[in-house]
């Protein structure tokens, strides 16, 4: 059986097959990456672009990585390389590109609802690597694997998320994913930072990081905008620190046992704190690595999905 | 046999079975694309350099998706990752890129007579990707090729090159390769956009849309460059469209059967209406698609000839 | 054998026979480099990272190329395009790249130490592509390679490095490699770009370039930063000409024999004339292609090296 979906926008509405589906094979991806020949044919003369319109490192990385493992042809195309400067729409770049036979778009961008509105002016097979404030499903799909890897289960799980959950793809993407394979989804974050609404997505409310970190058996602890937050929604990263910091000392007094998550980059001694994230409890790099076993498992699920 | 040169600098000159058998090859690559599988080993160990001096989006990705289909090693080598900041000459620069064992190097370049000059300086195989108003040679190689595929041939047809002739390389490439293959080759654009001697290249002149459209059974329009034109050699964008834009209205009037081509990327609203450009008369996504066929054409048969 | 070490930081304490088998090493991939096929399948799943956070186009460029004909999956990261902006540390950067299962690292870095720096923080074997002042250790070695192959051999041979030797990492590498081969080797250059302690890597000094040239087999004519240099550590770009440029005239006066190397890109005029970089002296082009040879075999002798 294969995905029932010929794209991967978001984990909103994903069944529960479909994401067993891509963790199970991720497993088998996850092994590739140990041996000395991390590389199968796998995806041999399929072309893969990946059109990122907002800047990405790790993503990227991870992505052009799992495609060349595949043994996929990667093209690189972003927004300062494209024909917009020249006029040229949107749409009417993404037909350009469709047209020279390209059998996946990766797409990052800053708005959202990019990735979905590709589905319909392309025939290829569209992941979303992330679009404005929606969805980043890669990422959810990667913390998911990660705690299934460290704690054995997803079902029964309390899973709470940290930060900023009002302007976060991640923080969307594992509240939908988390609640289909049966965890207990909670936030935590100052109030200017949590939707006024968010009790609709049948999330708990935490303002006090304590709390929520005696009470969960995760912490997916989301990075601040430094450069945004500071003064605005936040009154300063110190202040930031001291209220929702995670920190050793934190964790000894709450819950030695709680497991820290982080979608990275890190903000050291803002978000996290140095010992923490070199520490025991965390498995921050154990993410970078499954994430490109995660996209080698949704690439490869999408991309011979119509030989089947 | 194989082609009667070992470069591609433009169509001025190429004998008429060197023509052919570039469409008839890329014919066969054009079913490649269409196969799930769009890879052969031809060119496995050859190594490419697009040497882009000029931004360029879809010519160049289309060259490397061109390479990589065809199994070739490709570099990409751009001015600005140049060493030209560091005061070597460019002759330097590309002697030293050569001594590195490169056997083929795409050239565009804001200079005419630059790819010419690479055949000079060095010993690889040389296609020109566009120089100055030179010119584009694989932009009038697919025109030819998507005007065969859709009519059946090009011997007596009748076909006009729309737009800013005098600054055009891809005017240029089409002139000379139509002429070649029997065509009869015609220009329109106001007085300020055509050479003055344009008689020398046997073409005729038109300044009237309505009467090239009906006069013609092809009309090939070329991009306004908006941001260089407007104001100097045309009072106005609209202007220009008012006189010589490509609209639904006039194809109904003059002539209903007018294939349209535009070596994109388009104005909409310009050169050409938005119903016009994806309306029926029009190719121009098919050329997208040509121009990767008759770029592993090109780069098949001057790659393998030292080895016939 | 393989060699004795891990990575390649640089040339000091390096065994001889170390150097030994990558020269050796590097004759066979250079006979590689002259046939149709210019590529092997050694590094096949392999994947190396290029961390380049200094410009650079030929070492970049000859890297890619000998990554690309050993077959491995290469990712070029830049500066520009890292994590640094959103405030991640070097350290955490790196090892989220290494946590994508990556065997090597060819680094470049303004700083000296950064590539032993990274192998106290990474798994994976590291090659430095330039470190600072520091050291260039596959330039002394191609340069090696070069003098050996035109020569003969490299003991006993007088070889003496010309102009800003305080400043150049190329220098260095020359200096420890050549020492380490049995050769006899000397600066040349005025005083302010002399190391006052020069005495003390046993280093003969020449503030001379015709006795230099008169007293040696070999001069490796290092390049003049012309933007930092001039009005600073030279009086102006015409004195240095003057005083040390290479010309033919002085060829012909002190050593007709003398073998003239540089590492390029060359500065036609200032450190060597354009007669001699031209000429049948010197031998800079064969140095670009013997890179590609020895960057194919240090990292075919370090890729492969667990697995013996």
């Amino acid at each position: 059986m294969g995905l029932s979906s010929n794209h991967l926008l978001g984990l909103k509405g994903v069944p529960k097959e479909d994401i067993q589906l891509i963790l199970d094979t991720a497993t088998t991806f996850r092994e590739v990456l140990e041996r000395p020949i991390k590389k199968v044919p796998t995806l041999q003369g399929k072309t893969i672009v990946n059109l990122f319109y907002e800047n990405s490192t790790r993503t990227r990385l991870s992505f052009e990585l799992a495609q060349k493992r595949l043994s996929a042809d990667t093209i690189n195309f972003t927004k300062s390389g494209s024909s917009a400067a020249k006029g040229e729409s949107f749409k009417d770049t993404v037909r350009n590109i469709e047209a020279m036979k390209v059998d996946m778009i990766v797409c990052r961008h800053e708005s959202a609802g990019i990735p979905k509105y590709l589905t319909q002016i392309s025939k290829a097979k569209i992941i979303n690597a992330g679009d404005g404030r929606h969805e980043h499903p890669t990422q959810g799909l990667l913390d998911m694997y990660s705690i299934r890897e460290k704690v054995g289960k997803l079902e029964g799980l309390n899973i709470c998320i940290v930060g900023d959950i009002s302007h976060s793809r991640v923080a969307l993407s594992n509240i939908y994913g988390l609640q289909t394979m049966g965890a207990n989804v909670s936030v935590c974050g100052p109030s200017t930072m949590i939707p006024w609404d968010m009790e609709k997505f049948g999330v708990k409310v935490y303002n006090n990081i304590d709390k929520a970190m005696a009470e969960n058996d995760v912490l997916n602890v989301l990075r601040i905008q430094l450069e945004r937050d500071a003064g605005v929604l936040i009154p300063s990263v110190r202040e930031y620190h001291n209220y929702f910091g995670i920190t050793q000392e934190r964790i000894d007094k709450n819950n030695p046992n709680v497991l820290i998550l982080h979608p990275g980059p890190i903000n050291r001694g803002v978000e996290i704190s140095s010992e923490v994230a070199d520490g025991s409890s965390q498995i921050i790099l154990n993410q970078v690595t499954n994430g490109v076993a995660i996209r080698m498992a949704v690439l490869y699920l999408l991309g011979t999905k119509s030989e089947e």
